[in-house]
């Protein structure tokens, strides 16, 4: 890749967004594409020089990348309603297969394992990508488009990403769910959930220090059952089932 | 306080080995308690002029405060053991009652929101302290004592402490299991949950920054029941159940 690639972005969603801002550093993002010409025309307008447009059919086919960053169910539709691109056709979704792509002949997937919201900084060097694509060629070239913006490259099929992103729902969403219930709870008694930032951040560096399973503490993994029972009888009937459940797991685990 | 206070300290645990070392930067930790002789010497070799005993009759009574950081469960039977004080008796535990200390006049609770492990180095400093006392002299020693080793220092009775209690094992032991989860699903695939360390950390920081229940993504939280679906037919028993439960429980949050 001697000259910068142009690229056309389509999508305006959280992880569209911090790609483009990414990429724009390192190539020429020409296009942002979204139903919503309102939010084309806000992402368009934070790049150097790219064009918001609204119709698919409008994608340059000259460009060497056409990134498809948009909801997984919806990848397949674009792609057949796509014009036929010079370059590499690649979607950044975890759990929608390559096939979605099929119509393209040089295809891949971009997939960056980090969750995005537009209002927050996110480091994009530091967020893995996974790459997958059709053939050798086409995977040195979003190999090396990855790279120019991550430190964290690596190639992976679709049976690894689907693995992926299933322990990435484990460990982010379920885990932020748990920081919501957690944080009803406090603000029932009108405490922050900031009080555990501390202990939330040493339990994470904790679990990246030594396996989780190791590092596991609290009343199920030392099996105080007087404990467990004071807090059942605390929480509503919906939290105590998942209290009883992780706790079981939890004292399964450590069998 | 203008004399550094005397220390005794119960116990020669996760908790009582980090408040040790933490407190003998400030205070003379005179004596550590242990009915493990090998314990109780290895942590007072850590400290200035630390005297190992194994037997609570030996507790010197003159001492300032005698900190009980023992299992729960105990708390009662040592505070029952312990000769009587000159000085303040309490404990560190998130569960036990003040009242678990009553044979002592001049009690209280002395209770750091945080994980300790042995291995890990902890920040005392950014650890958020609760204090509850038998009396307002008491309690203003007591909170005199934690802030010279924590920022952060809260008055907190019985019940707030029983709260927070409760929402940091859904906040951190929990969130911790799942991670342990996370780790397995990814071990079985050669895949080290350090490559989740970018998402975890990022999921971290938005819970904080905005309600970890407007930060909720995934599959649950914009219902896409195909990847559900997906996801629970590649998962053993006991964790699709564990998925199901807190999907369920993600889409009812955000109704």
């Amino acid at each position: 890749m001697g000259r910068r690639p142009a690229i056309a972005i389509v999508g305006s969603g959280n992880v569209a967004t911090h790609l483009a801002l990414a990429l724009d550093k390192v190539a020429d993002v020409r296009q942002v594409c979204s139903p919503s010409a309102g939010h084309a025309e806000a992402l368009a307008s934070k790049l150097a020089a790219c064009q918001a447009i609204i119709n698919l059919s409008d994608i340059d086919p000259t460009v060497d990348f056409c990134i498809v960053s948009v909801k997984d169910d919806v990848v397949r539709k674009v792609a057949e309603a796509l014009p036929v691109i010079d370059g590499i056709v690649c979607h950044t979704s975890g759990s929608a297969p390559m096939e979605a792509l099929e119509p393209h002949g040089r295809a891949g997937v971009f997939y960056p394992l980090q969750t995005f919201s537009k209002d927050a900084e996110v480091n994009v060097a530091e967020a893995p990508f996974f790459i997958e694509a059709t053939d050798d060629a086409t995977l040195s070239r979003l190999m090396e488009l990855a790279q120019s913006i991550s430190r964290k490259v690596t190639k992976a099929d679709s049976r690894q990403r689907a693995i992926l992103h299933l322990a990435a729902v484990f460990a982010c969403n379920f885990a932020n769910h748990l920081w919501a219930i957690s944080a009803e709870i406090l603000g029932e008694h009108g405490i922050e959930l900031d009080v555990m930032r501390p202990l939330l951040q040493a339990t994470l560096d904790k679990a990246m220090a030594m396996p989780p399973a190791q590092a596991q503490t609290g009343p199920a993994a030392r099996r105080d059952e007087a404990i467990m029972q004071k807090h059942l009888s605390m929480l509503a009937p919906e939290y105590a089932e998942i209290y009883k459940l992780l706790s079981k797991s939890i004292i399964n685990y450590s069998k």
